[in-house]
């Protein structure tokens, strides 16, 4: 900021005093930010997105992030050369193949730290085991047993609230333990929505490699910037919403009716797309809310 | 922030992180923004400054405005009609007047904290006989008593900090009480100066219609960015401190070698000054420093 | 009490010993104290008022203090000659008059901040602007607009608690803003009740240059102590309570309904009516008291 | 004082008053009362002992009291029909005696404590023994052992701030104990001298059979209100203090050498000694002072 | 433990670690031990009691002591030689006897205070006068007046929570008072359930010369390990309950159902009766729990 | 522990009873176990390792874990068959070797904080990363680069205390970082050593495949149970101490001398060597002591 003219100077100021009232109303709310997608290999929007979740931190915010591994786990799977079994056409998740994902998941997750830390913001990466955070069970799929892929029974917020309380962003691996201390996968959009909802957090946002959603998935000039449950049911029961649309808009729609305030689908390939989306009165991607809150707020 | 184009918003969001590692920085400090001059008669300019501290306040700095009364208090005696006497060429503040500066000060204090407020930061005016937090004695002119001018014998900084720690911001009018209940006028950079050193307050700003120091007093282009305490006492020594200049440049380093962090002198008439300042390697006045601190700091 | 005999002596001791099981049953207690009439204009009395709250707040009551600025306004406004518009044959409180009323308001509050500070009671003086403690609409009379009269919409007991919770005698004049920062007289009373019901006081007093209620007006020997609110009902329905009493008795009925432990009518020209109404069982004024509670209630 | 004429209330309300700046100064300050003698054996001395300490509570001290047992031991000791065994002309306190007098030392204890928790203040009897509050070793006559008389070696303060912190009044009867679990007697002065020491107490008082120190012990005119250290050190070394004076001057001496603010001795004889000595200038007793202070302080 | 084999030492650790599911599921619970019978008379128990007690405390129970007085009172009185007179056959507990209950009582709890001070753990012995711990009423028998016998008719736990707030044991004597400060002997076991039922605690033991119920009290195999209140209840509607253990089980009963939850019947001539209650699954008593708690819980 | 006989029972009672003065002794002290070798491989060693430490935690003890990873950092290098070049003999830690051994050791870590969890006691798996806990700088080897190989320049302890306060135990794997986010391995020893002085623990315990020291490395006979930091120097400069052992020692002499309690060595391959040596006087490793240190201390 130190070279420009008085000119720029200025528009700049104004830009920090625009954010005013946004930052006036988020203040103490707690986000909870589902990371995965191009966001995660791309090094300069991973730059981006620990850089918007810090500021999101100074400015008030209590966020927690929850990541995923994405191509890390196939490719080191791949370099190490395990052969997998198949059941119901789904890869099962065997011991070994789970201790490779577990140790992908937290070298992915230290790297993150060390990223938040750079920024001068502290941050503490824990897994789902760490605490107990996440107790899960085994995940059938059609009946059928697939290994180590677990369903979210129990969250224990009590590490997240120490870590939180004292200062530090909570940076989440989705790897939870049943009660015989196996380690399971658990899908990161599922872990999410748990400690969203046991965190009764204000915000929960998927940032992945999805816009948001169309009104006509095939006219990118029909994007929806906010609906309410209700909409999102009827959307989802008309059958517009394709693909891996459905199930993100039904993990959408239980957040909220556990009591999650709003959750936001946005597009992680965008630069600082978290604070565009909050910082902004319509925002860049799709919001879902409350049947009886007002649409468009705007802090002003 | 809402119409913009994707470009534009882009933008506005790097400013933003831009701001991150000053925000930073700048966590938790105590500030005094000693507030007067034309910042103060200009409607814009007032609420300029107000949205500027309000933004201080909410990414984590601990500011306390002080003020003065300037032109109104001139505006209502005149109405008033009260008749002045003089002593060594100075008005005497009798007792009449004194009651006149008293409601005034406090008529504009009561503005200021209305205006934080519409801002969604809490603010609470009082003046230095609130908790006897100014207590004064009579101050001579050359020896001869020019009425209820006081001068500061003790700072009682209990309920400042009751206030900033109950997250409310304490705009302050330069009003103190002696011992036996009068109420005395004290000088606003006085009162600044000595609240700064009681409080040890990282920052002191003195917001009025001066630039900063030049070099050559009448070359705009020899504005001096920082000057260490020891520059400062040569530049004093050196006879090129000129007219109101003097005792500002003297209060700064008194200020510091009480133990105040940094002086910065500011000019009000600058739209955002005090983000400008804060915000930027460089800064748009003059900052005196201690001697062994680092000059041009970057937060980056 | 220095050179009394040693009987004179043990006198005095006997007083403080009875007033052992008062002090007992009050500790802790928020009592809200309206100021107002004579005992704002006599010094004598002012210092006894100001005393008796000392005293209250060092044996263990939270006393708040909320006064009107009476006589001194009229005299202000008269002093600078505005000029007075009436609607219903009321006064209309402009711009001007408003702000000439909040600087006097503001001067009479931190006067009574400076006596309680000399008696080593910490005081702060706030107005109904400071942390937004009142905010209230615009209040017309008859349909007719009657300027900056405001109505309390909102009580935020945030800086009273602050104040309170830190040993602070919070001292409150009636100024109120309303969303837009414009700033409206409140009445005294209507302020005080309304900051009593907030603040689910145990005591709200109402001193002023009324002794109490009188079973028959005429007849000073008919003083009623203690009324139920059931019987206060009863009394302003027979048409017995005249002029300036019904609006009161209103407002006494109004606030033990919304949760206010008990409600005072005191005669402000007694000196010390607070401590005699509260260290004697039968007090000297009129008691409004739930219609649950036990009639002359002794201490001891 | 509720059948009072309003004159007679009106110089009650005064003499709450006048006690103000006394409370004011006191509060928060912790008082030992080594209470013994006639006001232990007399009915309406002792109620008059407890309200004083329960009044002095409720205005903001923070008192402690420690007792003697005096005439109850022997009267037990007599009625048990134990024998006696004396060494240098000193009773000794056998294992059989020293059970006896820890027994009615207990008693007398419970009953102070159930007589101030009549006046509404919590109260809470301990012996030494509590918390190791007392430790003690033997104490020897002369060189020879005269059974279970103990010396202080250690005072742990932490059951006293407890109870003082949490509201309530230690009541202290002064029986230690030595690192095998053995009780023994500590003489009362000696022990509220090594509470107070440890404590810092502002204030220890010695309530007992003397009224204070006569310059001409046979002049009943020159009882001595106020002496410094050094005038007390002069006194005893003149040999003018006679008898039981000698060791108690002793003692105060040591106390304030050793950080203790005041010792008064009183005469607990009076009615309200506590309450006279406290809120009077010149008090009815002896104070001593430390050399630095200022005689005769009055708080007004 | 210093001179053992390895192989005696390795045994050691092991029985510590299997303590440890046991210590782990009782941290933080308040237990209430009724303390009477020969683990008071004879040296060895009562250390052992005192010994279970300080590792309870240690390992993170909040215990608290209710212990009787016993032979130790009927001593005292024959000592001194006091007459009786009898009503109902029931010995009047008349002032005199009730002065030396209330001696020996105090003497005896500042023992049990002085052998837990030994431990290093910290203890502090209080009668129910204290912080008016036990409030209580004349009880009658048979409709007569049989002295000094209270009736707890409301327990204070201030001084409880105090104590245990601040890591002290408390030891209590069952003397409580009435409103006019009468001392009156409360039965030990009443006094305990009292004080389990108003501090809602885990656990109440009985610790007495009783070794638990048996289904047939004349055959020593059938002791009943757990009951629930259900088959307490049918079994004292049987008939089978005998002299003294009718009043105990509906004490049991009561308690439970006033929302403690296990109350335990142990024989305090076991060495160790406590721990091994509570570090076995099976214990050596009975214990009564709530009807819908699973039998001989493990820890494990 | 449910099925034995009342004699058994009764020994372990007793066993429990004796830990009580070594629980009372270590309350509330910090103790860092550098955990590597054997007992990290053994899965029994590690059960009994890890259910020591939750013991040492439930009675009292802040424990915080330091492990390594040991062979399993070999054994994925070596299946992930990556090249090793050598600088002075040394295998260099090259980025993807690093990268391996990150991934390794935070799986080794999350392992161990789900078996602690299995007890009961709340465990959280860190590494020098999180919170930067250990910042790093490149370790030269005899002044050649051996790559990712880190020196411990600060320690910031802000995230052990949060863990600890909140009652959960730190287990640690060595992992710092450089200012530029690089990760560093950093020797277990040093990680431990910087973390127990950074702490000022009381205990540093190094958990390994050596019994301790021996005065003759030759004689099993010889093993020193305690010797003072003097008598180590000693030792090192006598030449005696032969490879290993010889850092080892060094570590623990500078330990010491920067403020921690005592260091042990310890032989892990013997099952609950924590408890047996500090539950036993002679304990069954080496411990250095401070000079002025009592040697052969006994709790009792």
């Amino acid at each position: 900021m130190n070279s420009d003219s008085k000119e720029v100077l200025l528009q700049k100021a104004n830009v920090l005093i625009e954010a005013l009232p946004y930052i006036q109303h988020f203040r103490g709310k707690t986000i909870i930010v589902k990371y995965g997608g191009s966001a995660m290999t791309d090094d300069e929007l991973k730059k981006s997105v620990i850089k918007d979740v810090a500021l999101l931190k100074l400015v008030g915010f209590r966020p927690i992030i929850v990541h995923g591994g994405g191509k890390a786990i196939t490719g080191m799977v791949n370099k190490l050369g395990l052969e997998t079994e198949f059941v119901n056409g789904l890869r099962v998740t065997d011991r070994e193949t789970m201790d490779v994902a577990e140790m992908v998941l937290n070298k992915v997750n230290k790297g993150l730290v060390s990223m938040m830390e750079k920024t001068g913001v502290k941050a503490v990466g824990i897994s789902g085991k760490d605490g107990t955070l996440l107790q899960v069970k085994k995940k059938l799929s059609g009946g059928k047993d697939i290994g180590y892929v677990g369903e979210v029974t129990q969250v224990n917020t009590g590490i997240l609230s120490t870590l939180l309380d004292n200062d530090f962003v909570p940076v989440v691996c989705p790897v939870g333990s049943d009660p015989d201390c196996n380690s399971y996968n658990v899908n990161a959009d599922d872990a999410a929505c748990a400690i969203a909802t046991a965190m009764k957090a204000s915000k929960l946002v998927f940032l992945s490699d999805i816009e948001g959603v169309y009104a006509d998935p095939d006219d990118r000039t029909t994007l929806i910037s906010e609906m309410t449950v209700g909409e999102a049911k009827a959307f989802t029961a008309s059958g517009h919403a394709g693909g891996g649309m459905l199930p993100k808009l039904n993990s959408c729609i239980e957040a909220i009716e556990k009591g999650v305030g709003r959750v936001h689908i946005l597009d992680g390939r965008t630069p600082h797309a978290l604070l565009l989306e909050f910082y902004t009165d319509k925002g860049i991607g799709t919001a879902i809310i409350g049947d009886h809150e007002e649409k468009y707020f705007s802090a002003r």
